[in-house]
């Protein structure tokens, strides 16, 4: 059966956010003041699984084989069925 | 006040998002079958406002002015209070 797994990739705490801080200076620029900028990468995948558990698992498969780096990153998964 | 929003930006529909199609490539070939993957980009954006409504027109003004470009890009903004 096809699910729609959504997988949520962003920075551990305390990691280095060029692409944040950047954002952040751009907005300051334009005269707007932040206070805290969090960027997160969002993947909506659809695919064939079993069932809804054979889904998640394959979705943490796809986190720990490609999309995510844990040694920075931190993710969830949401089966959206 | 400080707000929390939450600003979702992903491709229009039939716009080509070269990243998903370089994505759902690697997966396949670590042996994963996808039938769709799509990419969003979320800004957690903490900062001042009066109230929510003024947050949510700020959040907006941030889209058009830099976060989103409207030939592109479609967006939502939450705000989590």
């Amino acid at each position: 059966m096809l699910y729609t797994v959504k997988i949520s990739i962003s920075l551990k705490e305390g990691m280095l956010d060029p692409e944040a801080s950047a954002i952040r200076h751009a907005l300051l620029n334009l005269g707007y003041e932040t206070d805290d900028l969090r960027t997160t990468r969002v993947y909506t995948i659809r695919f064939n699984a079993a069932d809804k558990n054979n889904a998640s698992e394959k979705a943490t498969k796809m986190c720990e084989r490609l999309l995510a780096n844990p040694v920075i990153h931190s993710y969830s998964i949401e089966v959206m069925g």
